[in-house]
């Protein structure tokens, strides 16, 4: 027989298991936007030229090169999907990931995949672009030593054939 | 009168007070989980020598130098409370903070505070000293350029009357 006590019973656990979903979601909603939002250190800066990136990347120049540290430092986010054009720098370049996912590919070599925590280095002279992955974005610093030399020659944008390989 | 279907009611209400309260304290030690404990993008590394640092720091080698890129980089958490000897670089240091909060004293000059985003440049040659404020940790990259000069030169450690200075 169901009696008053046992609906009352039943109504107090309804409300118990209503309350313990309602915070599941919110941890759950907490943790998604954990996972889809990078860590931001810097700036987000400005937007990189459409004729030097393909998709959305932003730079923020954080050391500019001079006569006694001859080196330039600075950070760029790439939204999901955005990569550099080709380019080489003559004196190298050393990239280190923050945050996020994304691909490195040297001219002839297979793409990379990279994440947080990495630390790429790219000869002088060498061939190369960055980005981030379709679906992540990516957070790199960048180091260009010895600016005597120069610092970047820029060239043509990374096709979707390309990019699409590495996925 | 108090009827049943009145205390059913009060039931369920105190129910859903307790699990409100429940999720409030969840997200509340979350968020001073969040607070407390610094972002590592490295492993922890290394604890650096009691002859070299006050307190506990640890170094992570991120670029060894080379005759390529001419330019060491790692990065050093230091617990509150640490920080490094005094020391100079032949040529120069700079320092990239990735997260807390620290000291930074060239010697002569009054010490700065560092945060999360902040750069630091220290000349060729000059004696300076970084580490964590008394409360809160400090992770910060470093690059030394131009290694075929040299790396460090190390001196004596930063007495309690200097740093506590800083606070």
């Amino acid at each position: 027989m169901i009696t008053k006590e046992k609906i009352s019973v039943i109504g107090i656990f309804a409300a118990a298991m209503l309350c313990l979903s309602a915070c599941n979601n919110q941890n759950q909603e907490k943790m998604n936007a954990d996972k889809n939002e990078l860590t931001q250190i810097f700036p987000k800066g400005e937007k990189g030229s459409k004729d030097l990136f393909t998709g959305n990347a932003y730079n923020t120049g954080l050391v500019d090169a001079d006569s006694v540290f001859t080196t330039a430092v600075g950070n760029v986010y790439f939204e999901p999907g955005a990569r550099s054009n080709w380019h080489s720098h003559p004196a190298g370049q050393i990239l280190i990931i923050t945050d996020g996912v994304g691909y490195h590919q040297i001219e002839g070599r297979p793409v990379e995949i990279i994440k947080k925590g990495y630390v790429i280095k790219c000869p002088p002279n060498v061939r190369h672009w960055h980005g981030a992955s379709a679906d992540v974005g990516l957070q790199q610093l960048y180091i260009v030593p010895n600016t005597e030399k120069g610092i970047v020659n820029w060239n043509e944008a990374v096709i979707d054939k390309v990019y699409k390989s590495a996925e």
